[in-house]
């Protein structure tokens, strides 16, 4: 059979891509080691029809079919499998409607979470999941991976603002699960289950997101600190507080190194930790809790603290954490880790962390989602350096091994995919991951939607 | 075989109850008019290796197991089926942990909802689902049923707070699903797939809970309204206003004349429709927002509204909803409908379950959490009276084909049951209706957990 060609039998022919030089740059998601194969075309459809005639053409002859947004993945879940079809959402990427009295937004999958912020502060709305990657990626992939990001330790991950999908099934039919109400309990939380399902048990081709009114300023508040105990004495009394601050973000030394030997900001000579801490309570309540945490890093030792409510010094303050990753960047590829541990345990995951580093000789740099408990191991290889490789290769199962040891997820927001599948059989029991075999097979008969993701 | 017999092989003698006056007991939940059968016997499970051995047995001999917590239910989701082993938790209601440093509690499912927020409270926490049951339910009927309350309109509902859950299968297997940290995306959310699945995909024997900081004071705004669509307006202001409040209740002037007949508060003479509002935001904001509220009532036109933050009077204006309820069952059994429609929608789902009143001659008076768009129509019937009986029956089914009609769910927070099994119907797609069959055959492929619930 002549897969090309039965697709542009039931997809409009320049949907339908098929130069090898094109398809090479929709194989693979943005995760370093994750292997991917061939696929036989690229399809980018322009609605849910054509999805669905992709869907079930792809079910008539058991061809693979890969959901994709903007390939921005850090676990090879949008990976090419051998011989299949990648179906990317590119031009499905218009916001459809934005319903103020009901406070959410109908947007296609396509659709980039920045640009879908865009259009909500225009209209004085807010939707709240940032990945990190929210300049690139697509809400369809957000949804797919459950993406989290830095306001999760308030305002929640992309779940919990997933009201109603349109989902393509394994099946080929069309669906609507979730509701447009505030409410509702009618069936099984079906919606709930496609949101981090990572495309293997539908194919989303519409989503509607609950939004919040747009928030006030927040203050920052930086701390430095010279270990990494001290600092999670400081997360730790943040917490105890009782304030629940907008974002709590860590770097760790090696991050600040990458950046000053990039950027000459001068902060590894300053901090070998920094904390960073964000308060979005309005008024003079919000002040008060920029205060608390404030107190919080000084009563923990912090060699310096301040808050500022300045936009601008904020963001500078801010540069640490974002030019982390672009700084290791530039001394090799990163592969990012993504484990999450109970809060109270960060310091020791990253003692462990600093141990199996020096264990593998593995640069190991750390961003964590504090406030979350969600560390981002990243470990630094250099080109070409195959040994390096395998010891870091070895570094990533020890930080594995060690957050489930500490009561942890071997995923706290990146998704499974390919690189954590190993992870997942030993985070989970044996019938939990008969569990996920049998609704697999329930939803996806055939197995032709991402196979071999999630699950091997 | 003899099935009582059986039970106490496998479970202590005096967990198994089976006096026929005393099963009885055990039969039905709230809700008047859902059909219910007899059950063979009431094991009253210590501990989850009980419970797994009553499944396991119930398995061998393919029984249905019909979970129950209070039995506060109100779409006959506990109700016995024929020939049913009722399990009833009442003996599993221990707080296990209160976890401080992340937050969450521990419980076993028969703990008393108000029981767990009292030891929250002392620790300086808070468990925010507060359905109306509160007093009475569980936090494993909780979690079954998805519960709402009043809160949720800022704080959502109970899958909201559900972390984890240890669940006996239908296998007879004891599963852990979820986490104890933050975040974390290792597989499909199969907790979530959990809760609201009203004890037919699993048996809950623990669940881990999500906990917040202990709130601050909420100040209660009151409004008198002379008509629905002056309240639904004040509603939509609100809304439009970017406050969200802890709590917006309607009461209808049917509600108030109960109340007044058995209390003689007044209240109907000087109010057709009551709305109740709260707001919990700390500070000076939140006397902001209670003034934003009290300001959308006035433009709204209210005849009368007020602010206040004395707890005493507050919760005086909020006997009008406290007392509704009772003061309705006095008048005769009361059918409790649970609709969800978009929230600008509440005054066109009012005038229309108005008319279905006049209609089918049936007294329906309304409780509405009114910030959520969740009404609760309370068909009113006579006892004894089965020409009436018949009329609520009629108007019961009109008022789910009108939430339909206005994009509404059949059920925004009391459950499917037996009573809302044809609104489901209504309410999904055949082909959604398909995946709900396949998820339950992939997690309970004998058939043997609360069968008939959900699905006929």
């Amino acid at each position: 059979m002549d897969l090309v060609a039965e697709l542009r039998r039931v997809v409009p022919h320049d949907r339908v891509l098929d130069d090898p030089d094109v398809i090479e740059g929709y194989l693979q998601d943005h995760a370093e080691w994750a292997p991917y194969a061939q696929a036989v075309a690229v399809v980018r459809p322009r609605d849910t029809a054509e999805v669905q005639a992709v869907v079930r053409l792809a079910a008539e002859h058991r061809v693979p079919i890969v959901p994709r947004g903007a390939g921005t993945g850090l676990s090879g879940g949008a990976n090419a499998v051998e011989g299949c079809i990648m179906l990317s959402f590119e031009a499905m990427d218009q916001v459809l409607e934005i319903n103020h009295a009901e406070r959410f937004a109908v947007v296609q999958p396509g659709v980039v979470n920045d640009d879908l912020r865009g259009v909500c502060a225009v209209e004085n709305l807010w939707y709240p999941p940032d990945p990190a990657s929210a300049p690139w990626s697509t809400i369809g992939g957000n949804i797919a991976t459950n993406a989290g990001g830095l306001c999760c330790v308030k305002y929640g991950v992309t779940r919990d603002y997933v009201l109603a999908l349109e989902v393509v099934t394994g099946r080929g039919d069309v669906v609507r699960l979730g509701r447009r109400t505030a409410k509702g309990v009618a069936g099984y939380d079906l919606c709930g289950l496609m949101v981090g399902s990572e495309g293997t048990l539908g194919v989303i081709t519409e989503a509607t997101v609950r939004l919040r009114p747009k928030r006030d300023a927040e203050r920052t508040v930086a701390g430095y600190f010279d270990s990494i105990v001290a600092a999670g004495e400081a997360v730790s009394a943040v917490s105890a507080s009782g304030v629940i601050p907008s974002a709590l973000e860590l770097v760790d030394k090696h991050c600040l190194e990458a950046v000053d030997a990039w950027k000459n900001m001068g902060l590894s000579t300053e901090a070998n930790v920094v904390l960073l801490g964000r308060c979005d309570t309005p008024g003079r309540a919000g002040d008060e809790e920029a205060r608390t945490v404030l107190r919080c890093f000084e009563q923990a030792g912090a060699s310096w603290a301040a808050v500022s409510s300045d936009e601008q010094e904020a963001e500078a303050l801010f540069d640490a954490r974002r030019l982390a990753y672009p700084a290791l960047e530039r001394l090799g590829p990163v592969l990012t880790e993504d484990v999450c541990v109970p809060k109270a345990l960060v310091p020791e995951m990253l003692a462990r962390i600093e141990k199996t580093a020096a264990q593998h000789d593995t640069l190991i740099a750390n961003i964590a989602h504090a406030g979350d408990g969600n560390l981002h191991p990243l470990l630094i290889t250099p080109i070409g350096d195959e040994d390096a490789k395998r010891r870091a290769q070895a570094a990533f199962e020890d930080i594995i091994a060690d957050a489930i040891e500490l009561g942890g997820t071997v995923t706290g927001e990146h998704g499974v995919g390919l690189l954590k599948r190993g992870g997942l059989q030993r985070e989970v029991s044996p019938e939990v991951l008969d569990m996920h075999r049998a609704v697999k097979q329930a939803l996806d008969p055939l197995g032709i939607l991402n196979p071999g993701k999630i699950l091997a």
